[in-house]
């Protein structure tokens, strides 16, 4: 009557009651049909058979994890600037060299979509080895029509070449391209008039991001994208607050964004307007620690708020070269302080809602079949250890 | 007349000039015989053939990677701990609910060899993966001469296992067992008298190290053990100033130590003893991002003391449950401000001489032929990615 049965496996449902989220079964079952999950917890509970049944010996089963927030398509990498860094040159030095994001957005666009492809293809692969089976990726270093379709495309064969899936969002309001004709605001006009109408026509893009900063794009001219988003049917994100308070968390929370992310500068009423308005808080630790920044999100103000917060790896070229989820969960705790409960939740349940996605991110009855298991003795081990992989299987959609 | 070459590869020998020390060598090869290096260099100017040629299609070789100071050994691990501390418990509560190093040393005292064996068995071939050829393990958390040595069984069997030389120290001398009659005095002559001469009568040691602090070992408690490892012919290495200075890195000159570790208290003096004896300072960021230390070791005194740096994961289970070596690397660039050239002698040539052997480590003929094999597009990738693992082979002793 199943298509499939785990058995002899400890659950982390991560739709667990209010005091323990984390909804630990000890001797449970995890029952699969047509994909979805039709039958989620203690085993001695579980009657029915499948054509298919695993023993899992004792391994831990979690949902599929989901890395919400990624730049994993681009081309070339940093790692020459890295080295001149701790060489000694300054951010201006590097600059002038011709580094920085536009090094990236130079090696991108010279990139062809198969070389953009086989770049991309063991950054993911590393992800999926890890139990990852949903991953954002975002455009935003092409910051031409050409390009920045062209990074969506590559995206969506990744998901179409692995058994993983891919949610894009449309990161063209990422950096101000410095040939742009007219600047900021003209490039801003082209984002709003041209990138987001065709991202949503193509089907290429299901979600609109922007950066809103000092160095990238306003307050004004991020809604000014956030508009464009709404007018062509896109839910929208926000890089926010990372780097300064412009307000950017509660511009997020007006337009009901399903997450703003960074959040290091965000005001407590920017993460209370979040938290009124759905919004997700995604903390990316990863660049915290790389770029060394004093300044951390306040957690304790998310908590007080009632806000959910995700953890992602923002793998990106410049500022956060992280290729694992798991590590993620270790600097999450370690850095930002977040308890185990919180990390896992914002790797499965929570990472889910920042992409708006109701189908996974728990074991439940009618989800989405998305398992990852792990041999450890207790999930905070996922946490816990520094590196190191004990994933020892995933399952998409039932299979 | 060879038994083995690797062609079309790229050389990071770690043996380059003084204004190069990374050695790189663009279209390189390497051949073995009888388990050693035989030839080194560029491709155009190698002669002879071999039985087996591997044709490395662009890959890097380094030096077989050593994680020269690990805790690998252990009984449990302390994950509930972890979470309990991010959870609001004190360290005070923690101890007094049993945990800290002394569940360790119960859970390993509880364990059967073969049970120690399968815990460390996954952690070690986790490091191998990455391109580890040799490791050293430390004893530590038995503090009984039977524990200590079966610490040091389940290391020597490992490396008998497994294709991976491992170097064992004695460290007998980590903490003193609370119920030990007599306290830190009479423990240390159990350590002199006993531990000691045992490890040595054995073979079961190739060095004793100590833990030289105000919670462990008192400097002259230190003297003694490293007088009775003297006595017995083995040399000695150090955990010296990591939480305060108590003069031990020239306390671990004086004694001509292999290593001198941690160090985040050493003074400047100190560090100059260790390089005037020849002594290699161990750095171990692992612990320093785990334990959120804010003092970081004097890397810029330590360069202009000439010392030689190396770089491990210290994986232990209460200050450093790292996993990885080469995510050491980019934690030690990162936090510790290492160059790139720092950090890959320090898990390579360095490496070696802090565990005074002088047979590997670089890739030179009548070296042994331990070799890693990298698809990156240069050894500085190996210090930039954060997670991830690019290794795509491993030669030890020439197969
Ligand atoms: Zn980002
Ligand atoms: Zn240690």
């Amino acid at each position: 009557m199943f298509d499939r049965i785990w058995l002899n496996a400890k659950l982390a449902t991560m739709d667990g009651e209010a005091g323990s989220p984390l909804g630990l079964v000890e001797d449970g079952a995890v029952a699969a049909k047509d994909g979805r999950i039709a039958w989620v917890g203690s085993r001695a509970a579980l009657t029915g058979s499948a054509t298919e049944t695993t023993d899992c010996d004792g391994a831990w089963i979690l949902p599929g994890l989901i890395d919400c927030h990624t730049h994993l398509v681009f081309g070339g990498h940093r790692a020459a600037e890295f080295e001149q860094r701790l060489n000694g040159a300054t951010y201006e030095q590097i600059a002038r060299a011709g580094g920085g994001i536009f090094s990236t957005v130079r090696a991108t666009r010279a990139a062809t979509e198969g070389e953009l492809l086989d770049a991309a293809t063991p950054r993911l692969l590393g992800l999926m080895a890890e139990g990852v089976t949903t991953v954002e990726i975002k455009s935003g270093y092409g910051l031409t029509l050409a390009d920045e379709m062209k990074m969506l495309r590559v995206a969506r064969r990744l998901g179409a070449q692995h058994p993983v899936e891919v949610v894009t969002s449309l990161l063209a309001a990422h950096a101000v391209p410095p040939d742009w004709p007219g600047g900021a605001e003209a490039y801003t006009g082209f984002v709003v008039d041209e990138a987001v109408p065709a991202a949503a026509a193509s089907g290429l893009a299901d979600a609109v991001d922007a950066f809103c900063e000092g160095i990238a794009f306003s307050p004004a001219q991020t809604a000014r994208v956030f508009e464009a988003a709404r007018r062509a049917g896109l839910p929208v994100k926000l890089h926010a607050d990372q780097l300064s308070d412009l307000g950017s968390a509660a511009l997020a929370a007006r337009f009901g964004a399903l997450s703003a992310d960074h959040l290091e500068h965000a005001s407590a009423g920017g993460l209370q307007a979040m938290a009124a308005a759905g919004s997700v808080a995604v903390l990316l630790p990863g660049a915290t620690y790389f770029l060394r920044e004093i300044r951390l999100p306040d957690v304790p103000a998310m908590r007080a708020a009632g806000l959910r917060m995700a953890l992602s790896t923002d793998m990106n070229p410049g500022s956060s070269p992280a290729r694992s989820l798991l590590l993620m969960l270790n600097l999450g705790c370690t850095l930002f302080r977040l308890t185990v409960t919180e990390a896992l939740l914002g790797v499965t349940r929570h990472a889910a809602a920042a992409l708006g996605l109701t189908d996974r991110g728990v074991l439940r009855p009618g989800l989405r079949a998305d398992l990852s298991l792990f041999r450890v003795g207790h999930p905070a081990e996922l946490c816990y250890w520094i590196g190191g992989n004990p994933c020892i299987g995933r399952v998409v959609a039932g299979r």
